[in-house]
C-alpha cells in the first residue's frame, strides 16, 4: 500500500476531508504524515484522530517535505490557493510526488516553474480536477476519440452556481471571504473556482486546444470586487468553435456543470447533476441514454464505475450511513435508528405471507 | 476506532466488498478478522490484501465467533442467504453484535429466534436495508413524522428491474443461478431480492404497519421456477391503503425503486435513480424539489448528507478515480491518464488570458 | 365538408367546447345544428355565437335526431353521462352516425344495446377516448403490433390525479358534485372518470384482452360515497399479466397517465405529461427516446403528427394566442399586448448589428 | 366575426397552414380572401378547398390590397421573407391591418418605413413571434414585472436546433435551400431563422433593452455560405448582462429554445420542449415547478391557457385526431381505426366487473 502525507486540510477544511475520503475509498494509499494547519496543536489533534504517528506530524510544510522517499510515496497539497506554490515546490524539490488541489497557482509563471521542477526531479505532479474522474466523462472522451460523433464543430460548456448571488463575503462567510478577496484568491473569484473546471474539461474530453479566446467577466452582485460570472468565446486548433459560461451568481442554480459537444455525425451531452447518463444524439436517429455500468460503456468508463447500473454511486454512501448509525449504537450502547433484526423478522414474514396469498389466488391474509 | 470481523465476502463477492467500502467511507471501524470463504486459502489471500493479521483469519465462522468481546466489536455477515441463520446465530451466542445482509433468513421462525437470542444476550442485531441510508429517504420519513403531508392515505411503491428478463439462470450466470434456485434462495426470487426493499422502506418512511395483504406472484419468463414479478395490495393499521409492484423481468428497467406517499395535505415522491431530490407536492401549491444539502432539510437528512448540494454523492468516487489513476502511476512509474501539472499550467494561463481579454473590452487574445 | 350536430355542450360546458375545437382544428366538419342545453334560450344564444342557423337549433335531442341524413353527417353527444344512452339511441334509431363522449353508458346492457342498434342501422358509433389520438400512443401500438418488443409479458398502467384529494363535492364545486353523486355518475367516481382511460388504452396499445381481474376500489377521502382510488390486477388472453392504478385523491398529482409495457425483447413507456416522447428500452441496449415527427415514426404515428419535431403540439395554441391578442386589438381599436412592427424593427436591427459585429471580429457595437 | 385575407401560404407552404390553423383554433376570424401563390391557378385550387369565394382570390397581392376596409379586417402576410416588405407595404398603404410572419424584413430601414407607414395610416401591424404566445412565457413576463425575482442581473437564452448539421441546401431540400441562399434569406441563415426568436423573447420577458452587443457568427458546416451558429454577448439599459447562443448545426438538438433569467432574489427558467412548466428558483428556498393552469398563475398566463393542468395543450390535437379517423370513416364508409361503440361496451363492462370484485373483497372475476 502506498503512503501519503497531507499538507493543509486541517479541522473543518472541507476539501482536505474530501481528499482523505477519496483515498480511503480508493484503498491504494494510507495517510502516514501531515502538516494540516499552521497551528501545530491543531495538526496534532487531527493527526491523532486520523491515526497518524505523532512523530510524523509537522509544524511546517518544509519540515514535512524533508521526509525521505522511503517514508512517503506522495504528498497531497490542499492548503488555501496562495500556499499551493511554495508547498508544492518544497515537496518537488525533495523528490516527492504531489497531487495539488485546483486551481493550481496564482500565476502561470509559477505553474510552469513547478512543472519544470517536477520534470527535472523526475517526479509526478497532479492537479485534482475532479470532473475528469466521472465514468461518463471518461465515456464521452473515449467516444469522441474513437470517432463516434465525427470531427467536433462546436462546444457549449456551462457551469452556473447560485450560492454567491448574495454579498456573502461581508457577512463573515469563510468560504466566500477568501474567494472574493482580490489578494488571497489570486485575482479571480468564479473564474478560478468554477470556470477552471470548464477549462480543464473541454480539452480533456475533446482533445482540442484553445488557440484564441475573448472573454467578458462580470461582477453581477453590487459591491463585489471580483468576477462572479463570465462568458468566454473560444476557437480551437481544428477550427472548431466554442462558448463557455460560468457563474456563481446565477440565483437558484446549484451546481449545473454541463458540457455539450456537437460533431459532424452526432452530439453528446453530460450534466453533472445526473452524472450516470450520457446523452448521445446520433445524426438522424433517436437519442440514446447511455448509462453507467451497461454494455455500451467504453473500457475506460467501465474501469471507473463502482456500482451496478441504476445504483447512483452515492448508494455506497447510503450503505456507509447505515453503518454510521450502527457504529454509533455500539459506541453509545443505545440503539440509534438503523434497520434491526425486528425489521428483518417482519421482512421475512412479509415474504412468507405474500407466497401464501399468491398460492391461494391472491387471497387476503391477515397479518395482525 | 471500532473493530469488526467479516463472515463471507470472499474474492469476487460483490456485496462483501460493498460492506467493506461503506465501512472505509464511514471511518468508524476497522476490519480485524475474517472468515471470507469456506476455503481457508482464499480467506488467507484476501485477508493479506486487506491487511488482516494472519492469526485472525479463520477456517469456519464458528471459530471466528469464539473471538472475545474485547477482540472485536461486531461481525458483518455477508454469506449467501441460506448461511445467514447459522452464522448470525453463532455470533449472537458468543455475545457479538451483528450486521447481517438482507434478506435476513429463509423463514420468519428463524428470524424470530435470532431476534430473541440478541435480546437475551443484550447485543445489537442489524439488517442492512441500504435504502434507509439515503439522505432524502430520511427527509421523507421526518417530514411525514412531523405532519408535513397530514395523515397518509395511500402508498404506491414500485421496484422494477429488468436484468432477469432473460432466462439467465441456465446460462451459467452466477448471480442469477442461486437466486433462481428454489432451494438456495429460500423459495422466492425477486420478492426476496427487490420486493424486500419495498417491504422495509414503506413502514420505515411512513411509520405504518401492514395489517392485511393480497399478493399475486408471477413467473413472467418462460421456464422460470420462481417469481420474477409481483403485485401486492396492502392495508395498514390506520386504514391507509397501498400497492406494491416489484419486478426483475421488466425489460429495460434498471433499478427503478420509487416510493410515492399521498397524505391529506400533500404528496411526496422519491426515486432512487435521482436520489438527491425529494418531490414535495403540497395540496393546492406548486410542487417543490427539495434537494439534498439545502436549508429545507430535516436534521436527520442533513446528518446523512456527505457532499455539497448539487454534487451527487458519487462525486466522492470521481475524486477517488483521480487518485486511482495517480496511485497506479506511482506504482508503475509510468504516467496513466490523470490531470497533470501541464494541465495546471494551461489552466492558470487560461485564467490570465480571460482576465486580460475582459479588461480590454472582450478583445480576442491569441493563445498559440 | 361534413356536417355535424351537437347534443349537449351548452354555455360553460368544458367538454363540448373541446369537441368543437377539435373539429375546428381537424377542418373536416362544420357544426350545422345543435341542442346544446335543456333550456332552448341557452341553445339559441350559443348557436348564434357559433354561427348555426336558427332553424337548426332544437329544444330536445329527439327533435334534432329527426334531421334527415342529408342534413347532417353525424351527431356529437356530449351531455352529462346519464343522458348518453337516450340521446345516442335517438340518433342511431334515426340513422345518424354518432360520436359519444366517454364514459359511454351507465350499464353494459345499455352499451350493448346501442352497439346492436348501430349495427342494425348500419351506422358508425364512436366513443371519444382521447388518449388514442396521441401520435406516440399510435407509435406504441404499431411498434408492439410489428413485434418490436416481442410478446408482451406485463403491463403497468397508472392514472393518478389529485384534484379530488379534498372533499370538493360538498363545497358547491360543479365538476366534483355530479361525479361524486352515486346516482348521476352511475356508481363510480374515479373508475369511470380516469380508470376508463386505462381500460381503453391497454387493449388499444397491446391488442390483448382482459380475461380475469381482481379489483379493490378505495374511498380515501373521508365522507366520500364513491371510489376515488383503485387498484386492479389483470390477466390477459395470452397469459400476460398486468396491474392498473387510478386515483383522483393522489394529493399533488396532476394528470399522470402513464403506460409501461414489457415484452420479451424490449420495454416501452409513454407518459401523458410528456406526450411527444416514447421511451423504448430494447433488451441489452441503451434506451432510446423516440420523438414525435422524426424518421423513426411508424406511418400511423406520422399521420397523427401536426407540428415539427421538438415543437410541442401546444405550439399551435401559442400561435392562436398571438392572434387572439391581435384580433382583440382590432375589435377594440386599442393595442393589446402582441408582437408589433416596432418589435420587428428592433429585431431586424439586431440582426444587422450582429452581422456587423461578427464581421469585425466580435467588436462591441453600441445600440443606443 | 373578423374577416381576414392571406398573402402567401400556398399549397405545401407549412407556415401559412400554421397561421390558418391558429386562426381556426382562435375562432375570432374567418378567411375571406387570398393571394396564396404567384400562380393564380394554385390560389384558386387552395381557395376552393378553404371555402373562399372565387371573386376574392387574386393574382397579385396588389389587387388583394385594394380590398375595401369593410371587406376585410386584416391581412396575414406569410410569403417568403424577401416579399414581406412590398406586400406589407401594399396592405398598409390601403389602410389594412397586417400580421406579418417573422423575420420581418431584410433591412431595418425597410422595417422602420413600414412602422412609420402603419402609424401614418392609423392601422395595426404585428409580427408573429410565436413564443410570446406560450402561457408560461406570459407567466415569466408577469412575474418579472411584479418583482418576483428582483432586478434582473443576467440572462442566458439559447436556441439550438440540429436539422442543418448536414449540407441540406445542396440536396434539393426546399426549406434549407432558400434559407441558406445569401440573396433570398437576406444575409443570415440561422440568426434570422432562430436567433430572431431569442432577440424578441428576451426584451418581451424582461422589459430590458439591449444597449451594446458583440457577436460571432459561425458557419460550422463546411461549404455553407451563411451563419448556422452564433454567440452574442449583450448588455442592457439597466446594466444587466446576457449571452445568447443559437444554432441550426447543433447535431441532434431538436428545438431547444431555453430562457433563463437570474435576478437579485430568484431565477426563472423556461424550456420550450416542456412548455407547461416554469421553474422558479427563489433565493434560499427549494425550487418550484409552476404549472400551466394552476392557482399560482398570473392573470395573463391564465388567459392564455386552453386545457386543464397536466393536459399538454397538444391534447386538443389528440382529440382532433380521433375526429379525423371518424370523419374519414364517414367519408369512405369504411371503419378506420377509432374508438368504437364496441370499445365502449367493453369499458362499461370493465367498470361493472371492477365494482363487483371490489365489493367481494378483491375476488377474481372471470371476464371470458
Amino acid at each position: 500500500m502506498l503512503k501519503y502525507a497531507m499538507i493543509g486540510g486541517g479541522p473543518g477544511a472541507f476539501v482536505g476531508e474530501v481528499h482523505r475520503t477519496a483515498l480511503a475509498l480508493n484503498g491504494q494509499a494510507k495517510l502516514v504524515a501531515g502538516c494540516f494547519s499552521r497551528d501545530l496543536e491543531k495538526t496534532r489533534t487531527l493527526g491523532a484522530e486520523l491515526g497518524v504517528a505523532e512523530d510524523r506530524l509537522y509544524a511546517t510544510p518544509e519540515e514535512l517535505s524533508r521526509l525521505e522517499a522511503g517514508d512517503i510515496d506522495f504528498a497531497v497539497v490542499v492548503t488555501s490557493n496562495e500556499a499551493h506554490y511554495p508547498n508544492v515546490k518544497a515537496c518537488l524539490e525533495n523528490g516527492i510526488h504531489v497531487m495539488c488541489d485546483k486551481p493550481f497557482t496564482h500565476t502561470s509563471a509559477q505553474a510552469e516553474e513547478l512543472v519544470e521542477l517536477a520534470r527535472d526531479r523526475g517526479v509526478f505532479l497532479g492537479v485534482s480536477y475532479t470532473y475528469a474522474g466521472y465514468p461518463m466523462v471518461r465515456q464521452m472522451r473515449e467516444m469522441i476519440l474513437r470517432g463516434d460523433i465525427g470531427a467536433v464543430r462546436f462546444i457549449n460548456c456551462e457551469y452556473p452556481q447560485g450560492w454567491l448571488a448574495e454579498m456573502l463575503e461581508t457577512t463573515g462567510h469563510i468560504q466566500a471571504e477568501w474567494r472574493a478577496d482580490p489578494v488571497r484568491s489570486g485575482g479571480t473569484l468564479s473564474l478560478g473556482d468554477v470556470g477552471s473546471h470548464i477549462e480543464y474539461l473541454v480539452p480533456h474530453v475533446t482533445g482540442l486546444k484553445v488557440t484564441r479566446l475573448a472573454a467578458r467577466l462580470d461582477s453581477l452582485v453590487e459591491g463585489r470586487l471580483l468576477d462572479d460570472n463570465g462568458t468566454i468565446l473560444t476557437e480551437y486548433d481544428t477550427g472548431a468553435r466554442g462558448m463557455y459560461w460560468y457563474s456563481q451568481a446565477a440565483t437558484g442554480m446549484v451546481n449545473g456543470l454541463k458540457i455539450r459537444v456537437f460533431g459532424e455525425t452526432g452530439g453528446l451531452e453530460w450534466f453533472q447533476e445526473d452524472p450516470d447518463i450520457l446523452h448521445h444524439m446520433p445524426l438522424g436517429e433517436s437519442a440514446r441514454k447511455i448509462r453507467r455500468g451497461t454494455p455500451d460503456l467504453t473500457p475506460g468508463a467501465m474501469a471507473y464505475s463502482h456500482t451496478p447500473p441504476g445504483h447512483p454511486e452515492g448508494w455506497l454512501l447510503a450503505f456507509a450511513n447505515i453503518y454510521t448509525s450502527f457504529c454509533n449504537t455500539l459506541v453509545d450502547g443505545e440503539a440509534v435508528d438503523f434497520p434491526t433484526g425486528e425489521d428483518g423478522v417482519r421482512g421475512v414474514r412479509f415474504m412468507e405471507v405474500c407466497l401464501e396469498s399468491s398460492k391461494n389466488d391472491t387471497a387476503w391474509i391477515d397479518m395482525t
